[in-house]
């Protein structure tokens, strides 16, 4: 049992470039964003799912293998893989320690409804269901199932508890991963899951064991992925939607399902970091390089189509029919992470920081009780929102619910991902007020990131010998002021090397002043129009919130005036922190819906806007919302 | 037997403004391009059908249901409503009066198939299914295969044969309609089915027979919609989906699947037409206007969603993901016949030219046997082409084959709907090559409409009393001249009312110069851009056939320099118009996916472009395409 994730237990060929810092050396402060992030998981999210789980039959399901169908419903629930959503929640609880009474219930469930041989996915566990054990791996998700049994096992083994439930759990995962080994490692039937998962989760379980043909299997599934054994007519005829049409190694081009594209990378990533193979990782990077370039929204998101829940061709980035899906946008946390460990290079946290405070942040309300499965950054004025893949608002609890619970686990490790170590020093990749340590350095951080860019870092314990303090200056950051001379700012970071002692203070700025930003001109479905932005936190225009001398005009006949300033609002009633900008009302709003070429008239009256950062949009009432605001003078 | 369809034999209520020619009152002429196609159609594409109907197996699955397996494939074959094909594939043939044998065989052969009872779905009469019947009315079909058999019966009753094989036909099909009349009539079961298709089939089978039972059920179908039978929860919760959400003459905006929409609507203003029940065209009416304000491509194409097949929000219509199905094509056509006979309204036949000429005739290639199921406005660069609902060019038939049938019935009927009569005159509304009468009224039409806006006509056959020669001025029209002084040109006609003799001759010359269209401002997904158009033909530019002076440049960075002069090309050697204009190349190509929002690099050089009919893009090598092209100066 060891104390951390990422590569840490490099094998005699590990590739990489920093290490995480062990769990319990990272913590949050809960005067910072994150923070309170954290704690409303803990203290609203996770009892949430619970709740839900309870609700929607996914304990009932797994207490009908045992026979025990006492107050169970009497068909089994929701999506033959609803077995996974008890993981991810089991997962949560045991990264924050809490809910110990329904981790013990669910452990000792599990352990009762495992079959002798290791196997354990309820669905298939049903007396109608055995023989269709292992005979449907392109939909089953049964080792995508055993991959998150495997996660909340490996969360467990992280815990500094050691106590019997944490180890009945890694038992439990253990032996359906060695079933798993029997039967798909090497020697044994060249198959693949249809969805990925299980790739990354046996790398950590290897990891958190050392047991090595963990490692071997996952190499060995991420190699047998892209020669069709998915069938060479699956999915509509699409092999790139499990991304089985050519070998990850060989591929150019991040394509298909999204979720199944970044889960497959991130365990690629891992089988690469672990077994020194530079050609996978730089097939990770390749991959990743293309979806960023052309094939994700401002907010980090991806997914362009609903059809597929999908990639779309480069440059095809509809805001309105943004899938965006919150698990791919986990997912590209998870994969980017495990980039920026093995590589060291900042843009890989810079996207883990556009993704929290963007793609992953807006699927959770407030309350921390509601999310979205898709977070589009358009809404149109009528919009019919009866789709749960395209509702007007978050909704608590989705038929098919992979997003809450795993962000659940996400929250309730986000002080893992926060900062990194090697034997040169520390590095500061996301902002946060808490405090973080690695190998005898300790520090303390100050900040109200990102809504301010000051951070305020103080050593608490340090070693005799010079080290290194990086902090991770973003891409968006033109302006960053150090209060130590001796800063070197280069590739991403401002690094500080010198004899630390314990009380030294450094001070980073990070100017912030409001941006406009544009997509490139292949971006059809933007051209013509600016988002907001500031720091790491993209903006939208809500129509709640527009002021009175707007509110006759319909919102898709806003424009934004780019040639006035943009103002920081800070005593803004809603948000921390608005952006005022001017609007206008397009002249054209009675125009028929083709008509001559030509200068569309003036807009009309203008007013003051607030813009709301796009992760608390639809937190006040239900209406349309924009990202991409048309500029005056309008393109037309 | 009669021999005409449309609103002919009105019940003492009835409503209509004009009525249809008799199919054998109407010629095409095959030096006219409306002729052409027809005429392809029966060389090309109705044997094509027939050969893919025994390819695919849709005849073995009807054969099977008789016992005689001799040759058939083991397992029925393709979408349980595979027989639609077969049917329409049959009305095409009857419309032609061609493949005499496949008709004769055919007919024989569903004699055999149906039950006692009249029932005849072959994948419901299968053993292991025939508990399913009537049990599964959200998804069964069988209401709508019944009216496709009712339909090809429908042609058949209408042809001049009056052979005992149309009689056979007429009998099987009046003996399904006639269970559903005894099992869903008044009285029987409230019940409707998934797809509409049935109520207008019922309505022309009541209009060929005169038979009123048919009408009432259709009657009663359309009222029954609209009240959750199809489940309240059925589709993803979407009742909107089935137009189940709300009555139709209550709903106020199309929505939900465009096929199931437009042909729900077609057969209200059957109905409505037949009861003379006003409130119920007016309906239909209102929703037509809905979808045509903000929710219809340049092209006529309908749905702006893969997803559920399936309308967007208001202004929701990207180019590159537009669905528009090829079926949901022909059903808006069916639909404006439908309003334009029941009101006279010029701009239901406007809009029948658009779907004609666009988005109805690019689904075909010119061999007449490949076609597109949806037709997109734009490819990209890189398209991935493998799912066949957005394939790269267009494909021989499909898995749901439900487009290329109906094509066949479209254009094998297409003669019926050039032009109306009424007890006043005769209307051209669509202009085609060709000879057309009513009424002991007559004239022959010379022209090379959509190419050249002149248009001859000459009377051949007339009567002593006065009447009015009546021609369609199309809405993109603005000059229009007429060689006869007392013509008068108001609502979208130019009429011409006296005594006609034959050999009287009008000339009508609608000025077609190239048009520069630009889009509502809220149609966000083409904002900055125009498309090309002349006349009723909307254009696109394509990659194949650039010049070489920009073989180097990457297509999306292509911009239209709205200022250069738009000529037409008539010796192009592709196609027979071509519009010449000016194309430059965006300098902002090397810009990053997202960056601040300045004043782009000026475009670098141009070239002439040779945009050509978006209705014959495909036929060249495959490759990027686009309707709407961004304009210099580039907006951003």
């Amino acid at each position: 049992m060891r104390d951390s994730h990422g590569p840490a237990v490099p094998t005699d060929r590990a590739i990489s470039a920093l290490r995480p810092l062990p769990a319990s050396a990272a913590r949050l402060d809960r005067a910072g964003l994150l923070g309170q992030w954290q704690e409303r998981n803990r203290a609203a999210t996770l009892p949430h799912c619970i709740e839900q789980l309870h609700a929607h039959g996914n304990l009932d399901n797994l207490r009908r293998v045992t026979g025990d169908t006492g107050g169970a419903a009497a068909a089994y629930a929701g999506y033959w893989f609803a077995d996974t959503d008890v993981y991810k929640t089991l997962e949560a609880a045991l990264w924050h320690g809490t809910e110990r009474q329904f981790v013990a219930d669910t452990v000792e469930l599990l352990a009762k409804v495992q079959d002798p041989d290791g196997y354990l996915v309820s669905y298939f566990q049903l007396a109608a269901n055995r023989d269709r054990q292992w005979a449907e791996l392109p939909s089953s998700h049964e080792m995508y199932t055993a991959g998150h049994l495997i996660q909340a096992a490996v969360a467990a083994a992280r815990g500094a508890s050691g106590d019997a439930t944490a180890l009945q759990l890694v038992d439990v995962a253990r032996r359906f991963a060695d079933l798993l080994v029997r039967r798909f490692g090497a020697g044994g039937e060249d198959a693949v899951d249809g969805h990925p998962e299980i790739e990354t989760a046996l790398v950590e379980l290897f990891r958190a064991t050392g047991h090595r043909p963990y490692l071997d299997l996952a190499a060995r599934l991420v190699d047998l992925r892209g020669h069709g054994l998915l069938g060479p007519e699956s999915r509509f005829g699409q092999r790139a939607y499990y991304q089985d049409h050519t070998p990850v190694r060989e591929a150019a081009e991040a394509t298909g399902h999204v979720v199944r594209q970044m889960y497959l990378l991130a365990g690629a990533v891992d089988v690469a970091v672990e077994t020194g193979d530079a050609e996978l990782l730089a097939a990770a990077e390749r991959l990743w390089d293309s979806a960023l370039a052309s094939k994700t929204y401002v907010t980090g998101g991806q997914g362009s189509r609903h059809r597929d829940e999908a990639f779309g061709d480069a440059y095809e980035l509809p805001p309105d029919r943004a899938y965006a899906e919150t698990c791919a946008a986990i997912g590209g946390f998870h994969l980017a992470w495990r980039l920026l460990l093995a590589t060291g290079r900042a843009r890989y946290a810079d996207e883990m920081e556009r993704l929290l405070y963007n793609g992953i942040a807006a699927s959770t309300a407030i309350s921390g009780t509601e999310f979205f499965y898709s977070n589009p950054l358009q809404l149109r004025t009528g919009h019919d929102g009866s789709d749960e893949d395209a509702p007007g608002a978050r909704l608590p609890w989705y038929r098919c619910a992979c997003c809450p619970p795993n962000l659940a686990r996400l929250m309730a490790s986000l002080h893992t991902y926060t900062a990194t170590g090697d034997l040169e020093g520390l590095q500061l990749q996301l902002y946060a007020q808490g405090s973080f340590a690695a190998f005898g350095r300790a520090v303390d951080v100050a900040t109200q990131y990102p809504w301010d860019g000051t951070v305020t870092v103080t050593v608490t314990e340090s070693t005799d010998a010079p080290w290194t303090l990086s902090m991770r200056v973003p891409a968006w950051c033109s302006d960053v002021r150090i209060s130590d001379p001796d800063a070197v700012v280069a590739d991403g970071y401002a690094r500080i090397r010198r004899v630390w002692r314990a009380g030294d203070r450094v001070e980073l700025t990070l100017a912030m002043p409001p941006r406009l930003v544009a997509a490139h001109p292949r971006v059809d479905a933007v051209r013509g129009t600016a988002a907001l932005a500031r720091g790491p936190v993209v903006y939208c225009l809500e129509h709640a919130g527009l002021p009175g001398e707007l509110a006759g005009a319909v919102f898709e006949d806003l424009m934004l005036d780019a040639s006035a300033p943009i103002d920081v609002v800070r005593d803004h009633p809603i948000v921390p922190v608005a952006l005022a900008a001017t609007a206008r009302v397009s002249g054209a709003a009675d125009a028929a819906l083709y008509g001559p070429f030509d200068a569309a008239p003036p807009p009309r009256a203008g007013a003051t806007v607030h813009a709301v950062p796009y992760h608390l949009w639809a937190n006040r009432e239900p209406g349309p919302m924009r990202v991409w605001l048309p500029v005056v003078p309008p393109p037309r």
